[in-house]
């Protein structure tokens, strides 16, 4: 990848879908992901292994997983909270994973049920089995910018606990602002501090958009070296107890946002906005796009 | 105006509801703005001295002008096309006015039917008579990063018009980005070439949100310099032909984006809220504010 280029992390049949109010089945998953891929995202979270229970949006991953055709230069990631959510995604065919840890005390918690430490020392086996069987490891770490539970997550532990998923071998840090509450200075140092730990190569920046901030915290970024962002097809996930709260920062503003800058991301604008289509029909919702918007009324319009 | 503190221009009560689908009467209005004023805002839009066949939401403005109470350090501003509008904006005790001028041809022959240079020589007897009559004189430019008509606006031509309004006696010169269509990376050149030739102090950002890019470029220009921005409360503007599409960048966004930067605007962001509810109930419709969405939605979450 040339630094004129940006890689988009598709996470809206993930991350997405997880935070919906709705479970969709697998024949509605499966066609967007491979809408998706057919618009030209080469990375995509597909599914999770977690307990239907607590998140049935997710439920039948396996069965996603397979039932996804593969392509060459296309990669699949279902997230695995341990190692037996990394054999069932082993025995679905994944051949990369992603791992999930908070940088806020509290959050890890309430969320995943232990502390920060707790999680990693989880995640030690699952990567020490993962490196055996040549499967690719991505780190996550939430609340990088803010916590729902506390007021302030200290900038040092974010950068702690992007260094050892690093150093546990995890190829890439997606950081993310799990409440959506940066804005562009503190996004700013916040690479920057990370960076000091972990290659900036190495990092990716996942951004929710909740209050409208998601894309100017993306050029932060950018503009401090990141070339790696996760987004999320018509901005799929805001809340599910928020109604009309926004979610992951939407694919089509990030296609926008580098294509009008020269940067290329191999994503087709026009196949991205079908898509996005698809998936707001099946949810029966409008588009949290706001490139969405307005490209179908512009094509709508009179000339 | 320290370099910590940003300005900031309302525009809801003109550049917005003028673009909205419905023409609300003169006692929403006056009340829409004396909110906007008890939030903290010091500088507003009041109305527009333009033909109400044309734009029928404008009507009355003079009646609005009228009703407004006046406070210290508060200035309500209207826009004037020509000289008639300019006497009728005094009859009603304006003290500053705006004038409309295009960076593209061809906009400025559908939407005011002359040239770029023919509004130039008519505004010249407008800021004369301001001068004399002690009236400040706002100049704005529109379409400084694209058109609706044209496919290219030269910046040549958007630092040009900026520097003719500004040689003429504007105090200050509103870039407007019409359409949307900025990134942050164009936004910066363009600062950078109207601060060649306008001072960077006497420039205003004026961003739309229609493709989601609207705070991104805000940030931009504020790192190029400018400390004047132009924002909408609730996000009012859109297009009333384009249902969906947003408008003018909302004040709830900007007030946090600088807050969260520890830069001062003066606003009470709760107030704000309030205003921007109260303008979304009386126009039926949801707010495009991000920021008022998650707030109320945060605020109405059980604890």
């Amino acid at each position: 990848m040339t630094m004129d280029a940006v890689r988009l992390v598709e996470v809206g049949a993930r991350d997405g879908l997880q935070n919906e109010a709705q479970t969709l089945p697998v024949a509605i998953r499966v066609e967007l992901i491979e809408r998706l891929v057919a618009a030209g995202l080469q990375t995509l979270e597909a599914g999770a292994f977690v307990s239907p229970r607590w998140v049935p949006q997710m439920a039948d991953s396996d069965e996603v997983l397979r039932r996804l055709r593969q392509h060459p230069g296309v990669t699949y990631t279902a997230l695995v909270p341990n190692l037996q959510g990394l054999d069932a995604a082993l025995a679905a065919g994944c051949r990369e994973v992603a791992v999930f840890a908070s940088a806020s005390e509290l959050f890890s918690q309430r969320n995943i049920n232990c502390s920060i430490d707790e999680s990693l020392q989880r995640f030690q086996p699952v990567l020490a089995k993962a490196a055996e069987q040549g499967v690719a490891v991505r780190g996550y770490v939430s609340c990088v910018l803010g916590c729902p539970f506390s007021d302030e997550v200290p900038m040092a532990d974010v950068v702690r606990v992007a260094r050892e998923l690093y150093a546990m071998g995890c190829y890439e840090i997606s950081l993310g602002d799990t409440i959506g509450r940066g804005t562009p200075g503190r996004v700013r140092q916040l690479i920057e501090a990370c960076a000091s730990e972990v290659p900036v190569t190495a990092l990716a920046g996942h951004f929710h958009d909740t209050y409208g901030m998601a894309v100017a915290n993306v050029q932060a970024a950018l503009d401090a070296g990141v070339r790696v962002f996760d987004s999320s097809i018509s901005g799929l996930g805001g809340c599910p107890y928020s109604p009309g709260a926004t979610g992951n920062v939407a694919t089509e503003e990030l296609v926008y946002l580098f294509r009008e800058q020269g940067l290329a991301t191999g994503v087709d604008l026009p196949a991205l906005l079908e898509a996005g289509a698809f998936i707001d029909a099946a949810l029966g919702k409008a588009s949290a796009s706001r490139v969405a918007t307005a490209l179908r009324s512009k094509a709508a319009r009179p000339r």
